[in-house]
């Protein structure tokens, strides 16, 4: 589907040292603490007096992608962002990446240039250098493994577990949007497999699909919140779904919290289709996943300087209890939130 | 064939962030630098003034390892070392690990457990913290994905590409015995097949089988060099066999190399055990690889505070050229090396 035949470079006769020298020579580091990328054992990075974080992911086909609907060079930018949410939900800043491949020898070096032209645009979007992988066969699928390292100043890190009762619960952007995207893909998916003649129908669809093949992570939310002296008391990125991350953020923070269901951000496309589908746009935003949002609890000191961020709501605050979430429906009953997000191990 | 089925635990029935749990309460971290290991979105470890290597490896089932012969154990435990090699080649000291884990629903948690249980054995003898990963289902098969950090001083940090004309060429430990030992693994899984009657003939082979299953980074190197006072001019890890690692040294460093075959050690067990399988001692030290031995260039001034250090010899020196090396035999007789280390993309 990503491939030309006609122009098809078979990947073991450059074997990997080659295919490194061909990756690498589109990666020139940019970080001036990026002083040796790919290219030798490690690479080197220089230490300065701020904390390091590092987060790692992992995406394997058929679990967490499927290339029949993926393009490859989506799937790289993905791969990329998804693991930056995670270092922005330290509130820090990513500085570098490495990208480690297994993939098995039907894909050729056109779909892993591909695959790599989308993680060279996320790492310029983002600022941050790739400085080194590994590139191995498999002996079926693609696994994709990312560790993202990000530098933050000690007084600004900002753990899971910081939330107190009367914090008030924030998250940034819309929720739901990917998940809607992905039941589209899958549908346009199984029309095309039951009928190939048929064109897949996703016009209109564009900032959902987009949300679910090509998320970003909220670089500007960071940025937002140190500009306006905001230092969240707990924070997580959404990437399971709201209902399994606020738990974890409860968990964490020994505390319960309340949501409310009006205040729950929904795009209005994606709002829509979850109606076409039969679905509860509510349900959507709960559990859907894939958000790559941020979700995190302030001071109530700090809320005249939250509300003039651009893209981020108050959805609840923090009450007494342990590891426990209510939705507060329209009507001011309470529905305890059971985490439903999305199992890998299934 | 290391799961006992009367005590096995589903993976899917405790879920990815049951399994994270599980794993965590394991490893509690012992590194001053580690402010906040598994359990956030990212790790955290405090800034120095010193350097930041990192480095990554993946291992994928069927490609660098067969269950049939490899305990889960080992299994983690090589999974780690082979990282930390690439650190030690570095010049560097190891701090912490991720790993990231694609495995089929036919791994029970007690499957699992046992590789944790490599990877905490691995961690303890080295002194790092694992401090993240990942774990997710897969289609087939275990992919294994491991992240290493470590520290050095400015001064101390060694590249592949310093290498200088009249340099001496050394290594440390002994060559070609994890691919003896590997090849006794497949004559023996060989027989087992042709009639599973047979128990496996091991004996006698215990360090042979030790280096392929059980291989250990050369951290005793690293500290002896240090105490020495001698930082090395280039250094590199031999994964792929001396062959292709030392031309990825001259490489880096513009230079050739000449290496005298009379001078590459090799284990008397390791010896036999070529000759047993009509191989070439020589060829094999040259080609085996897994040795997950330091090779290194040192300044000839340095030769005596070297030639004190246990378990390191002198193999060759540094000449004129470009990506080139030479192997001189007992008669005086010059081979152009080629490589022909193992290739991952095959």
């Amino acid at each position: 589907m990503f491939e030309n035949s006609a122009n098809r470079t078979d990947l073991s006769s450059m074997g990997e040292f080659g295919l490194i020298d061909h990756i690498a020579q589109h990666f020139t580091p940019a970080q001036a603490s990026t002083l040796k990328g790919i290219g030798d054992d490690a690479a080197v990075i220089a230490g300065n007096d701020q904390l390091t974080v590092v987060t790692t992911d992992m995406l394997a086909e058929g679990v967490h992608f499927d290339l029949a609907y993926m393009p490859l060079k989506h799937l790289g930018y993905k791969a990329v962002t998804v693991n930056l949410s995670d270092i922005y939900a330290m509130n820090a800043t990513p500085r570098q990446i490495t990208i480690s491949i297994a993939l098995s020898n039907r894909f050729s070096l056109e779909a892993i240039e591909e695959f790599y032209v989308g993680v060279g645009l996320a790492c310029k979007k983002y600022g941050v250098d790739l400085v080194g992988g590994d590139t191995t066969s498999s002996q079926s699928g693609l696994v994709i493994s990312v560790t993202a390292i990000g530098t933050v100043d000690k007084d600004h890190i900002v753990y899971r577990s910081g939330a107190k009762v009367n914090d008030l619960l924030c998250v940034s952007g819309n929720l739901g949007a990917a998940y809607m995207g992905l039941q589209i893909l899958k549908r346009e998916k199984k029309v095309f497999q039951e009928n190939p003649q048929i064109q897949p129908d996703l016009e209109g669809h564009d900032y959902i699909l987009e949300r679910q093949l090509k998320p970003e992570a909220r670089k500007d939310t960071v940025d937002a919140l140190q500009k306006a002296g905001v230092v969240p008391t707990a924070m997580i990125d959404i990437s399971d779904g709201l209902s399994s991350d606020v738990l974890h953020l409860c968990k964490h923070s020994k505390v319960a919290c309340h949501i409310y269901e009006e205040k729950l951000p929904m795009d209005q496309g994606a709002f829509d289709s979850a109606l076409d589908f039969n679905l509860s746009p509510v349900t959507c935003m709960m559990n859907g996943g894939e958000d790559y949002e941020l979700l995190f609890t302030i001071s109530p000191a700090d809320y005249d300087k939250v509300k003039e961020i651009k893209d981020v709501v108050v959805i609840g605050h923090v009450t007494e209890g342990d590891t426990q979430a209510f939705l507060v429906d329209k009507s001011g009953q309470l529905h305890e939130v059971v985490a439903q997000g999305w199992n890998a191990l299934n």
